[in-house]
């Protein structure tokens, strides 16, 4: 068992909090991303102590953001969310065990609805991280903004490439604000070597997350992720260009996919550390 | 009726080149974008004199590339295509009204059955590029490169950004080799602005091409286009910065979709054109 595998618990959907806990360390993998809704079915205290009687590593908390409202009240709403994630990630990484990230994953969100100024959506979700940076410095937390497929831009995240993701953070401090380099958003851009490598000169790598595109497209845009090797991406070089860039927390593997959520979280949880061993192992 | 629209046939994909030109022409439109397969089953010869008959001027040829093969026989077969394609674009905009555009769209194409090495497939594209040049220039044509929208970069179309399009054919002559803006492709780019303007400047956009982008995404990747209005594309601003940019030609609207493929071609063509009214002729 590779020691930096970390299982997203998206991957698992359907598992709650303590099945998800339980099938992770009966694997052997030692480190879990988990995710805000699993949590609050159990209450923020009773996960930490969940989380630490487990003896795992938390690797991040999803998510935060959905910040790009132009309403004033909608977007204090969205910040007081963010707040409480930014609590939540640090009591959490603070009851893993050693080598845990207090990484909040941010997922900008999309449009208005109705609204087709883009920029804006873009600016309004920067000036958002700004505004969440105090707060997450107190907390010792990384707010860690995860760039999206193209295909999300409209209505989930407004955040498009690595590129833009670094821009939007780059003014802020690295131990407060970092990216998300997840495989499935951003292996198709041509400027993926040059930004993962600035991302690393910058210290902002905050999050690996990998998990495959596959083809023909799914239905579902958001059910359209697959494990790795099941589809185009090139993980051994992704994953060197990660490390190379110095990262050296754990890689999680986040796949939102149906099949995935309609069958055993066990023998999901068997596939995803046999697909990372064949894929992504190799490489660390 | 605005002068600068053009029907691209693949809106309204059932139709013979027949109906098509007729419908066009009918509408008032006074612009088409043609398809190399309607002009086939008619044969090159008879559908120069039909679109030479119908007055309307031509707009562009779909399309070629397809030329990502790393097989030798296989990209030696796509070269011979994309050389029948230019001599086709040749023929019928000499046979258009004046005004008439001979841009061959080129899909660069996808990743070959399990490779997984897109810089490399990349690599391949832009070779192809430079290996029709010379046809190109024989024939006075622009080969115009089509950054395609991520979401098809396994399967469909590796080159993903106007800038990746344009570094592309940034060794070749202007008159040669240039791009195409098509919104659906390039609308969520946040380099949209400055890419668009160094197209300009540059010399290179050969065509534009407008289709919405729509929510929820719909089933089928390819057929997911949306009138323009229904979706979350801003034509009036990427019209702008188009024809900021210099642009002079036609504006095709291109849109694969379903719904559209399944109603009556003149209903379509009548509501292309009211779209075409309500979001981007306003700028022209």
């Amino acid at each position: 068992m590779n020691p930096r595998l970390s299982l997203n618990q998206a991957t698992i959907k359907h598992a709650d909090l303590a099945t998800a806990l339980s099938l992770t360390a009966e694997a052997g993998i030692t480190s879990i991303g988990l995710w805000r809704e699993p949590v609050a079915e159990v209450g923020l205290g009773r996960a930490a102590t969940m989380v630490s009687d487990s003896g795992l590593r938390v690797s991040s908390l999803c998510r935060g953001g959905f910040f790009t409202a132009s309403d004033p009240a909608e977007r204090a709403r969205a910040l007081d969310q963010n707040r409480r994630a930014i609590d939540e990630i640090a009591t959490l990484a603070e009851a893993g065990a050693p080598g845990s990230a207090p990484v909040l994953v941010l997922v900008a969100g999309g449009l208005p609805a109705g609204d087709r100024d883009l920029a804006s959506a873009r600016a309004r979700a920067a000036e958002a991280v700004g505004d969440l940076a105090a707060d997450a410095a107190g907390a010792g937390v990384v707010l860690a903004v995860e760039p999206m497929h193209p295909i999300y831009a409209a209505d989930r995240g407004v955040v498009s490439t690595l590129r833009e993701a670094l821009d939007l953070v780059c003014d802020l401090p690295a131990k407060v604000a970092g990216v998300v380099v997840d495989t499935f958003h951003v292996w198709w851009d041509p400027t993926l070597p040059a930004q993962i490598s600035r991302a690393g000169a910058e210290g902002r790598i905050a999050s690996y997350q990998v998990g495959d595109w596959i083809t023909p497209f799914p239905g579902d845009a958001l059910l359209s992720r697959g494990l790795m090797g099941d589809g185009h991406v090139d993980f051994a070089s992704i994953t060197r260009l990660v490390l190379d860039a110095g990262y050296t927390g754990d890689v999680e593997v986040e796949i939102f996919n149906q099949e995935l959520w309609d069958a055993d979280p066990a023998q999901v949880v068997a596939r995803v550390v046999k697909a990372f061993d064949e894929t992504v192992a190799g490489q660390l």
